[in-house]
């Protein structure tokens, strides 16, 4: 059974030996490990996929959770097979209500095969359709749209989530989150082609380039400040000479980008794609 | 009546004033006038647009080259409309088939409405299509492939080209050239997504950059070095994670870029798009 | 004599017409020749740099200007020779004082042989230095330093400037004041390398691009959106692996600036260099 | 004690197990770990920093190098602290004898502290160079300049080498070779300013962008297709408007690179900077 571990502390020193010491007394190979830190601050983490045979999965979890509280880590045991026929998804958001509506729908009729645990927002916008498919709604936000990332951490560990669908959520996740969900279990859609426009404005930018294409991206987020984007599915359409700019962000918007997010999640849930080495593989 | 004048020469001090002097005598007004000048060499150009009312295009042109001739300028008028129903192209080819081929069968089809007037290659490859189509075939390459460029603008003066349509053609154009057919008269196919990917190798870059979508570019060439690309036309198409690059570039070279040349021709022959002041507009 | 002209207005047939034919009347040779036109708005602009003997300076500057008052254009007519020994400057500043500072002791040294003919603010930062150097001080910013730019346009014509310089100016011109000002006649201080970092926050990016090398430019402005930038000097400095970024802005602004922004204008000042087919060139 | 271990592998599964077990069963603690694989081969490399107190340096590399040969593996146990008064340098070349006769002079005047242990070619042009200093010469390279990149590893462990400067080495090092040497061992000396001039030709990129700037960038090379520029160090110059190319190319490769190669060598060999999760750090 392949087993993700993931652990975020404050020190390099003693991150890795408790839980690898405990791994490999169990019987466990290890397929990956990567060992991150953070710039600017003193944060650590480590990320660990192992195949364990024998050991069942709650000891290892309970026992490594345990190691966690004791060494001050915080630890997470995923099992990717676990929950394969149904994962539980949370869909988060900010203003926009297409992508998640989409992927509500999809999940509705049946085209994305998982269960959508929660809903959460740094906005108010989407409360309504949290309320229409009678999906737990989280508001993590303050009166400016300041997100409580410690807050989303834990109702993510709370609803028990196997993946993280960033459905036009408009804050940047902290190294912290991303290291804690890392292993192919974020999936962020991106409103433009990446790499070529990564920023925040991306129809802008695409159109003072004079292009008649846009795109948008379906995309693991890999907890790494260099990395590239690990793209799972990527959607464009063509405009005509003349278009002018807020019909083409229109098109994208309502038409482009859901349809993008509801072929990326549906790979992944499905198990078409995951991510290995900090690369979109085809199983 | 619309016409458009080029003029290339060794100086850019006698460059502009014979040909203006001539054409304000003559009641001319200028909608647009731009001169340039080659960084290595001593070599100028001027375009000039303007709008003639009442005086034949025969009579100025012949005035015109006359000037040309006394001054020691290469000098070109060409008025878009005089054969606006069907204007003449010259395909210019290396290896690839499938771009000039399915120009030819638009043609055929009534897709395009234009005159294949003449093929130039820089290699053989495609004189069998010249022949298939019953068009004028003409060999620009020495045994290394390299082009004849003067006497790729003797056939295009010769066969009295309005558009150029580079189909693969895997030679830069020298600025000289691009300054003589100037004005939005240069149709050339990129195998990439402009400007994301400009390289000769751009499937490989993309590929490279983990892209899921791969495009090609139909775009004016404009005579200037730091110029961006006048896009006339892009074509996509979307990967699944896995895919070889292999298919990518087969899938590219056989399908997306035939169709998106064809389009973007198109779009120049049938008059829907022009070059105004280095942008694509719409008329 | 060198005579550089400029004219703005709403239409681009109008534009070159009346001007052209009044100067080859008057029997001068065309040495460049540029039309622009703004992407988002009816605005157009020519160029024009002639040779022109035996014409008074100030008729051909009376006639263009009763023929753009008469056209509805906006002419300005430039000669760089008129007050080459003691050109007059226009230095625009916003709040940093360390630039304009050493441009004033350049010029007070004599290292930098020019006029300072007026300090333009769009906020009151440096308002003291004008006083200090006894300068006419405009101030042209409202209360969130929004500038008036009509306004800097009149003050410059008034003080009859020959260059602009931009000392850490925080506020882009619009198009039509690079226009009114072509020719090579605007020097603005970028605090980054160019073309590598041309954003706002150029040391922050050269930092998270860990970097060691932080640079200021020192160039011409050019009146295209798509052109590149023409620079007349560029001063850098190295840092050891750990410099804070704190330390290594104060190095850059406190010493590489105005250093960079010193020895830029005196190259144009003396004529070292100059603006010719929109490149930088040594005279 | 600091100990960077590397080990090399055909499989992810197999690699990291018996080498952490040895080690963690030794009383290390892992302070670094980190796995690559290489796209494109079945390539999978480990990076391990320990720190190890009570036992010899000795017994632990002699008992993971006979882990290594039990299981297939390239292994190399390194301590930066074992002959860190005099470390051993390979210095490899191509064509260009400035940056290491500069070296070299260096080491000779004690300005860098190591000792020359060998100079490898893919090229004879620098084999006088060895002579003169008395420093043994390896040619690796065949006729064409292919280098055999398998015995350059093996020179480098056959002479106990610390660090390998790669002094204007003009080939590729294979991922492989990066894997073994990884840990901050291998100093690149790049002719253009890392990263804005990546490619094979910075001087010409440079100046094609209208650059004045100009420099060399000496940095480590870490095993990651993705990963940014390890930067050591950069030196830089300064043209005016109007300086020819090969001028200055002329004063970057006999002035610039040679200067800048030889401070970034002195600060690894010194302790002044070292590799710390992908980062340069002081120390």
């Amino acid at each position: 059974m392949q087993i993700i571990i993931t652990a975020v502390g404050p020190d390099h020193v003693g991150l890795a030996d408790p839980i690898i010491h405990y791994l490999t007394g169990r019987g466990a190979n290890i397929a990956e490990i990567q060992m991150y830190d953070h710039d600017e601050e003193a944060l650590f983490a480590m990320l660990l996929r192992i195949e364990l045979a024998g050991a069942p999965l709650a000891e290892v979890r309970s026992a490594l959770e345990a190691i966690g509280q004791q060494k001050g880590l915080s630890v997470r045991v995923w099992a990717p097979d676990e929950r394969a026929a149904r994962p539980r998804l949370a869909i988060c958001t900010t203003f926009r209500a297409e992508p998640p509506l989409a992927v509500l729908r999809a999940i509705r009729d049946g085209q994305i095969k998982a269960e959508a645990a929660v809903i959460i927002g740094n906005r108010l916008a989407c409360r309504g359709i949290a309320e229409q498919f009678g999906v737990a709604w989280e508001m993590i936000g303050d009166a400016d749209g300041a997100a409580d990332d410690e807050r989303m951490v834990a109702l993510l560990d709370q609803h028990e989530v196997d993946y993280v669908v960033l459905a036009r959520y408009m804050r940047v996740l902290p190294p912290s989150t991303c290291w804690k969900y890392a292993g192919g279990r974020i999936i962020n859609l991106h409103h433009g082609l990446l790499p070529s426009f990564p920023g925040m404005r991306p129809y802008h930018e695409a159109y003072a380039a004079r292009m008649l294409t846009y795109g948008a991206t379906c995309h693991f987020i890999v907890p790494e400040l260099d990395a590239g984007n690990q793209i799972i599915h990527q959607a464009t359409f063509t405009t005509t000479p003349g278009t002018r700019l807020d019909d083409i962000i229109r098109l994208g918007q309502e038409d482009n980008e859901p349809r993008c997010l509801v072929e990326g999640v549906r790979r992944v849930v499905s198990g078409e794609v995951r991510l290995h080495f900090h690369r979109v593989v085809a199983r």
